[in-house]
């Protein structure tokens, strides 16, 4: 499918001012609740009731595997994101428990994990490759291959969204995936690799030396085109961050809130971003990951987080946890008394 | 009561280790969850218990009038506080949204408001004076009178906690109670009153000038002394900051972990800390305030706090909002899948 047309719609002037009217009348000084307060405006306008209610919370977890492992970019083995597949799927992971907490469902999707996982009960397999190639030396997905990967979050948000969720987030599991995050980063934004390149799940000082390495030669060998979101997906993208840009794409389509979390699916909102730049507005940026290159990211996008609790996990957990923040702006909105409901005077004019 | 022969337990550390090292065997990388780990080694170090359970949650609103308001401090007229009292009664204010959303009780405290409540049901009276004098002219309390005010909060938190309540926040209401806590500020941590005065509920230019200069000279008139801190409370304080530094303290004799909120509570817990420094392991400091002086009583006690939303609503809003992290992190510790139960490869040595 041609991505490039997806409408997406700007937010309504309207429902600000009628949103910003009712929070100026609730029972606080103006504007008290700060960031609350913006967050209730910014989901009024996307969903375009003064009633804004959430009827169902989601987060998707994409999993993929990444070739440029076997250059040694990472603390954990390959194997890790299949073993965490199952984890996901036995409610064991962080963000089973934070999505737990949340009132959120997980739905945990194979985008392009190297394992066979055959039939295992509750996982989406929506496979496009067995892991992408070593993109240091290769491309990593044939274009084919990064379209269908954004096809799989667009298809499964958008069933989602039929289903009746109109919170979704997006998470990510594979081993490798900030090597490639990085790379499109540096290449979207401009900056240079060792601005956006940090320590993943904690490599050594060596280690980080060579994905430097590693990313800068796969940059100069694949020569992406920073304005082709998708020949970057192609070349030095993964599956997972594909799956996160179509959920996004779908999400801001549909009019659905779309929470972000980390590095890894910011990287995701970026290549969304690229291909619309009207879908920031249906972006809830969750956390400010510890991983460096997370701040060049938001700054692109304009984007500012709810929270900045040091988190450098993934998987959507700081996604999970800004639902809750999300939620408790639309109780201020839909619960909090007015001024004259309360009979509480106003300031001082 | 002589709260200086109140005992606060150091954390112990053997259970600050126990916690660092059930955390780092969750299938996660080491530390990747932030402050949520080092919020949940706190809880464990708190309760001392390797299964750390919230079994109820509190949040007391402290209620008291400021006779520095005729000085013309504040942009909202004396009557509000009142006024908000009922609002809280009725559920309809911005506290009585979070805590529902964050499951947390409300109590309602008159400590020392100027109105007559007579009976209504659910306000718990324990009015220590009908709001303080003008501490422009004279101290706000007498000696009694901030003991008692401090009592209020210790005996309501020794109630709450025998009644099996183990997670308790704090929070204010006051016309002109950020005036008060200013004075407090400067005279405990000596900034200058400049550095810690903000606009409060949102003051124009002019009356900020005012507010400055009649903190000085409230300051300049009584001379409190900065080691003692009931002459500072007496002096310059209010009724509901110092029952937020006696809940603190018998939350921290009771080894319960106390969430402060915004500027006022802070200034209770600045009371509270000069009357025993070791109630600082027993804070959880839920948001950094848009109120300016916060940053410094934050940094004085070495507090960090866990939210940045901009808030400066007061009442205990920030406080129940950051007991859905602090729940959070428990469900991490409690809940999440260790390397070798869920058969998760580790790093590399």
């Amino acid at each position: 499918m041609d991505f490039k047309k997806i409408v997406v719609k700007p937010l309504k002037e309207e429902f600000i001012n009628l949103a910003w009217e009712r929070l100026n009348n609730l029972t606080k000084p103006r504007g008290s609740l700060g960031r609350l307060e913006e967050l209730a405006v910014q989901l009024v306008a996307i969903y375009e009731s003064l009633e804004p209610t959430i009827k169902g919370k989601l987060v998707f977890v994409f999993a993929g595997d990444h070739g440029v492992v076997e250059e040694g970019v990472s603390a954990f083995p390959k194997e890790v994101t299949s073993q965490m597949v199952f984890n996901f799927l036995r409610g064991g992971a962080g963000i089973n428990v934070l999505a737990r907490f949340a009132g959120a469902e997980v739905r945990v999707v194979d985008v392009g994990v190297d394992y066979d996982f055959g039939k295992v009960d509750g996982l989406y397999d929506f496979k496009v490759c067995y892991g992408t190639k070593n993109l240091a030396r290769e491309p990593a997905m044939s274009k084919e291959e990064a379209v269908k990967t954004i096809e799989v979050g667009y298809k499964l948000a958008q069933q989602a969204i039929s289903q009746g969720y109109n919170l979704i987030g997006v998470g990510d599991m594979g081993i490798g995936n900030t090597t490639s995050s990085s790379a499109i980063t540096s290449v979207i934004t401009g900056k240079a690799v060792e601005e956006v390149t940090g320590r993943g799940t904690g490599i050594s000082e060596e280690t980080f030396l060579k994905k430097i390495s590693v990313i800068k030669r796969a940059i100069e060998l694949h020569q992406p085109n920073p304005q082709d979101p998708l020949d970057i997906l192609a070349k030095v993208g993964g599956t997972e961050i594909g799956a996160c840009a179509g959920v996004i794409l779908a999400c801001a389509e549909k009019g659905v809130p779309v929470v972000i979390d980390g590095f890894i699916t910011t990287a995701g909102a970026l290549i969304a971003y690229k291909i619309n730049p009207s879908v920031k507005y249906y972006i809830i940026a969750s956390h400010r990951s510890q991983e460096r290159g997370h701040q060049v990211q938001l700054e692109y996008l304009g984007l500012n987080p709810l929270l900045d609790l040091n988190l450098r996990l993934g998987e959507g957990t700081g996604a999970a946890l800004a639902m809750l923040l999300v939620e408790a702006s639309l109780r201020i909105f839909n619960e909090m008394a007015t001024f004259s409901s309360a009979g509480v005077s106003t300031a001082h004019s």
